[in-house]
C-alpha cells in the first residue's frame, strides 16, 4: 500500500503517493500556492484538498500521512507551535488530518526531513552521520547521527542559522546577534545587493534590475556572475568565506561523514564552491574528503521524500 | 568483578578501580605526574605501573581496562593519533595495554568521557541529550544524543573548542580563526591578563602577582575578584558574556536538555554565572530551563568515572 507525503512550505504546498519501495507516484503529484496571508484556515483547507486529490488519484488509500513544515514544532503533540511565515500558532495540524482521513500522521520540521530524505536516497544514502543545510530565505538544517534523526530535548535541534560567527555582531530577530544566516542566506546577499546599488557602486546585476532594488534577485546574481561581472563574483567569493566558515564550524562540532548543501543558493555553486572547499579545509580540524560536501539531488522535492520516509519507518515499527 | 579506570591526562595520570556498582574504591586510587617531557614511553610506563599498582590493591583482578586520553585518537584501532601536548604520535596504547595485562581495553578521548560519566553518575544523570565541556587550558567537550556517546565519522564530534565565533578573528593553532577556545578558555583569561598588566592597567591580581607574567593565575583571579577588584571583576564578566554566546551556539545546534561546565574554570562560576546565564537567554531560541547549564560535580575524576563507564557497557555489549 501508498504512503501519503505532504510539504506545508511558506510558499508552495504539495501532496503526493509513494510507493513502498519509494517511488513518487508523478500522478499523483498535487501542488498549489500557499497563500499564506489567508490564515491558518485557508492554509489548512489548501493543504487538505491536496491530500484528498493526491489520494483520489490512485487506487488503494495510503496507510499513513508523512508532514513536513517549518517549524518549530512538537512532533510528540503534532502541533506546529509557531510558523510566522504561516500566520500559524499551535496549530494542531496532525490531529486535524487525522480527523479528515482517519489514518495516522507523523510531522517532523523541513530541515530534519531534508536530512532524512537525501540520508535514505538521495545523495548521502546510508551515510550514518550527516548534516543537511538548506540555504534560501534563512538557513535551516537537519541532523542524522548514526543513522537516526537527532531532534535533541525540545524538536529543536540543527538550527545551523542561529549559530552565531560573531557575538558583537548586527542583531538578529531571534534574539542573538552575528547569527550565521544574517551573512550566508539568500535574504543577506539580496540585503547587501541593495545596499550596494544604493550607494553607487557599480555591476552588471543593478543594471540587469533596471536600478529598481525589489527587481534584485538570485537569478540575476547569477546571471551577472555568468557574464564575468566583477561585482557578482566577488559576492559569491563572499558568500563561498561564510559558507566555508559555518561548515567548518559544523564539521568540527559533529564531525559528520556528509554535509548535504540545499537550497535555492545552490544554483550559484560553480561562483562559490571553490571558495567555500578552500575556505573550509583551511578552517576543519580535520581535512574533510573532496565529497563530504554534496549538493541537495532532491531539490525541491526533498522536503516531499523526507515526509515520506517519516511516515514508513514510524508505520514499519508500530 | 571489578573495573579497570585510567585517566592519563597532561599533567597527572591516574587509575583506580571500580566495582559493577560504580563505586570508586579509594585504596585503589593511584595518581603521578604524567611528565610528558621524558617521552613516550616514559608516559607509558608511568601510566603502565599504576595500572599494576591499582590491580594490586585489590583482590580479584579487574574484568578490563578503560582508557581516557587527550585526542584526537582512533578508537576502533585504540590509537592515540597525535596528543601534542603528551608528544604521542599514532601510540596504540590499547594493544599495549592489552599485552601487558592480557584484559580487553577500551579507549575514547577525555571530553566524550567527560559526557558519559556526568551522564552515567554526575550531575546529568539520565538525561537523554547532553554536551559536556571544559573549559580549562583549553576547551574540549563531548555530546551524549539519545543517551549514547555521539563520535561522528572519525571520533572527532563535540571539538566545542574549535568552532569559530568569528571568521575574521584572529589566527587558532587550528587552522581556523577566532575559535571559541581563544576568547573563552583559561589561557585567554591568562593572555588577556599578561597583556594588560604589560599595558599598565590597574588591577589588585598584578599586585598579587608581583608583576611578573609567570606568576599570573586563576587562583589570583579569583582571590583579586573576591575582594572586590573591578579588573578581575570586569574579566569575568567577559568570561561569561562568551560563555553564554558560546552556550547558546550549542543549544541552537544541538537543543540539549542539559549542557554540564567543567574544568578549571569553573572555580570563578560565582563571578560569571550571571552574566552567562543572562547572555545565553538573549541569545537562545528557545529559553534554557533554570537548571540547563550544570557545574560537573565529578570534578577531577570526571574521566576516570568516564573510562569506568567506558570499558563496563562494552564489556556488558559482548
Amino acid at each position: 500500500m501508498n504512503y501519503l507525503a505532504l510539504d506545508i512550505g511558506g510558499t508552495k504546498t504539495s501532496a503526493a503517493l509513494f510507493t513502498g519501495e519509494g517511488v513518487l507516484l508523478e500522478t499523483s503529484f498535487k501542488t498549489a500556492a500557499t497563500e499564506t496571508e489567508k490564515g491558518e484556515e485557508a492554509v489548512y483547507e489548501t493543504a487538505r484538498a491536496l491530500v484528498q486529490a493526491a489520494l483520489d488519484s490512485a487506487e488503494g488509500g495510503a496507510r499513513g500521512i508523512g508532514v513536513g513544515s517549518p517549524g518549530p514544532l512538537n512532533r510528540e503533540h503534532g502541533i506546529i507551535l509557531h510558523a510566522p511565515l504561516m500566520g500559524w500558532r499551535n496549530f494542531p495540524i496532525v490531529q486535524r488530518l487525522a480527523a479528515d482521513f482517519k489514518l495516522p500522521v507523523r510531522l517532523d520540521n523541513d530541515g530534519n526531513l531534508g536530512a532524512l530524505a537525501e540520508g535514505r536516497a538521495g545523495v548521502a544514502k546510508a551515510v550514518p552521520n550527516l548534516v543537511y543545510i538548506t540555504v534560501s530565505t534563512g538557513c535551516g538544517g537537519g541532523i542524522i547521527a548514526d543513522g537516526k534523526l537527532y531532534h535533541g530535548a525540545h524538536d529543536s535541534a540543527g538550527e545551523i542559522g542561529h549559530f552565531s560567527i560573531d557575538p558583537q555582531g548586527p542583531p538578529c530577530p531571534c534574539g542573538s546577534h552575528g547569527c550565521f544566516e544574517l551573512y550566508a542566506s539568500g535574504t543577506a546577499l539580496l540585503d547587501k545587493m541593495r545596499l550596494d546599488m544604493k550607494a553607487g557602486k557599480q555591476s552588471l546585476v543593478f543594471k540587469l534590475a533596471a536600478f529598481q532594488p525589489e527587481k534584485l534577485s538570485g537569478r540575476l546574481l547569477d546571471q551577472a556572475a555568468a557574464a564575468g561581472d566583477e561585482y557578482a563574483l566577488s559576492l559569491y567569493q563572499q558568500e563561498g568565506f561564510y559558507l566555508g566558515a559555518g561548515l567548518a564550524n559544523v564539521f568540527n562540532m559533529l564531525d559528520p561523514e556528509v554535509i548535504v548543501l540545499g537550497g535555492g543558493i545552490t544554483k550559484g555553486r560553480h561562483f562559490f564552491h571553490d571558495k567555500m572547499m578552500e575556505t573550509l579545509a583551511e578552517r576543519c580540524l580535520r581535512k574533510p574528503a573532496e565529497d563530504a560536501v554534496r549538493y541537495s539531488v532532491l531539490n525541491d522535492r526533498v522536503v516531499l521524500y523526507g515526509a515520506y520516509f517519516l511516515i514508513k519507518e514510524a508505520m514499519e515499527n508500530i
